[in-house]
């Protein structure tokens, strides 16, 4: 059992408006060999995700901020190298919120072990993990689906959002996604959107969705805020139920943001808008794997991965999720 | 059986912003004696709500849009005078839709006979009625009212938010409630309201709501909009549930209405918001009556009238909704 060397991204400063690579910065540390009940493990792959813009404000919220001059936190999977906790051996897959860094040592209880079932690791950052069980649980139990359903989503070629509506296609509902660019827009045509928006060549988004959802939609799956949120509520038809799963075109706001100036409607529709946080909801865990494992094998359930290398590129990815330059899940391959 | 000479209030041009006296007429018709299936009623009391705002605006909504140079409609009881169906006989006491009129001849199928059961008739556009119905369903069943919660009201010593704190009460919660002016604020006292917000000596809402419930709050009853449901939101606790009744600052808005800039955090709190008609709960009817009667009959629940008379003050008693002139439940008295 050796001692390894992991480079770590640290919060340099709080993040004001859209995070900068400025914001971070790399530094090496030693990596012990385990000691009694640890575990010693290299990473293969972390995730960025939307929602760590939130730690980064110094801000009571379900999860404390990050803390500067400390190395930030997130998932990732990784490969025993060294064990002190018979559980554990090495080659296994672990998942872990070890993320941010190349290599660590840490109590075997904070590690899960992986089976892969002769799926590619880093499946369990995006489709079979987080974001995956945010689409279902969001979909199918906060905007509680129905078959026949108008669905819209926004961000729709993001990690939730492309799983989202696949999972509407596969329980028979008519699926409109939003995205930004020619590309994203192909690849929602791809996994099955009815009726597709690219809300950046789209001066009047509420006429936009109008037109694609003549008859209204009952379901909006909310990653966006802002003007999409408006549309929403506008298209609504009578008892839509709204999955409030994030809001990415305001983490960065440093003004107060505007709110939905339509949000009476939800009176006379009787809307019902509802926010979640996916850890709320473990008892689904088991349904949703078993759904996805199938809905994969048959392949009526694609994924797609943006990938940047190296954990001195993991910041940049970070920043690339609020400009949308990912397509799926954004990921970081660090060995 | 005879003719009887009826006023009635017609919809002389649609208001733009707060309704005035001037966008109502008086007009006096014939009522003729009922014909087979028909009743001729004579109105005791109509009521002026909040929601008629939204009738006067020629839009698509849950009910459709008064018609310029139309009479009025809305809730009324009244005394039948003659009938032309065995169900109904003189002396019976009805409740109807045919509100802002003195009198009128109807199919006996869009009436329904109110046993009083001692109560004044006018109870039944109030506390017994729609507004009580809805403070009831609101409460209970859309914000699934716990015994414990911290819940606050707005408008809550208008007709509906009166009786939300007094069922909030009744079901061991602590009770918050906004209103405007010294009177109403001694009537949430009297009401037996925990703590009171004076919204209109107050500058910080939310200071003002975070200072009265510095743990939080897991219910809004929200009648107002704007600042009360931006308070609301960020003094909500986490999975806190909001009943959206009415929005009523925002009813005479002529541009766009300001929506809450801090909604992005129904996601990290797992906020529900949630919009609601009565009529759509008719399931809830019996429950509620039972409720109510048991309540008033004990003494635990007491309500309150503002009363104009004659149905020339009926459009004067609507405006007077918008500027919070009335305690409890604004009626009309007709004869």
């Amino acid at each position: 059992m050796t001692t390894l060397t992991s480079r770590e991204v640290h919060l340099k400063s709080r993040p004001v408006g859209t995070p900068t690579a400025d914001n971070f910065t790399l530094a090496t540390v030693e990596v012990p060999a385990p000691g009694a009940g640890e575990v010693q493990v290299k990473n293969l792959y972390m995730t960025v995700d939307p929602y760590m813009r939130g730690r980064m404000t110094d801000r009571p919220s379900y999860v404390p901020p990050f803390q500067i001059g400390e190395v930030l936190q997130g998932g990732a999977v990784g490969e025993v190298v060294a064990s002190g906790d018979p559980k554990f051996q090495p080659g296994d897959i672990v998942s872990s919120m070890w993320g941010w860094r190349e290599a660590y040592v840490a109590p075997a209880s904070t590690l899960q072990k992986i089976d892969t079932h002769g799926m590619p690791p880093q499946a369990f950052l995006g489709v079979l993990g987080m974001p995956g069980m945010t689409a279902y649980v969001g979909l199918l139990k906060i905007a509680a689906l129905k078959a026949g359903d108008v669905v819209f989503v926004s961000a729709a070629a993001g990690a939730v959002g492309a799983l989202v509506c696949q999972i509407a296609k596969i329980k028979g509902c008519t699926v409109i996604g939003s995205a930004g660019g020619d590309e994203k827009i192909a690849y929602l045509k791809e996994i099955g959107c009815d009726a597709t928006i690219d809300y950046k060549k789209t001066k009047d988004l509420t006429a936009a969705l109008m037109k694609a959802a003549p008859k209204g939609i009952d379901v909006y799956f909310e990653n966006v805020g802002g003007e999409h949120l408006e549309a929403a509520i506008t298209a609504a038809r009578p008892f839509a139920r709204f999955a409030l799963c994030g809001m990415i075109s305001q983490y960065n706001d440093t003004d107060a943001s505007k709110g939905p100036s339509n949000l009476i409607q939800a009176v006379g529709k009787r809307l019902r808008l509802e926010g979640f946080i996916v850890s709320d909801h473990p008892e689904q865990q088991a349904l949703f794997v078993k759904d996805m494992a199938e809905w994969i094998g048959s392949g009526q359930l694609k994924y797609r991965e943006t990938v940047d290398v190296g954990v001195e590129n993991a910041a940049g990815a970070f920043v690339k999720l609020f400009k949308g330059e990912n397509i799926g899940k954004m990921l970081v391959k660090l060995s």
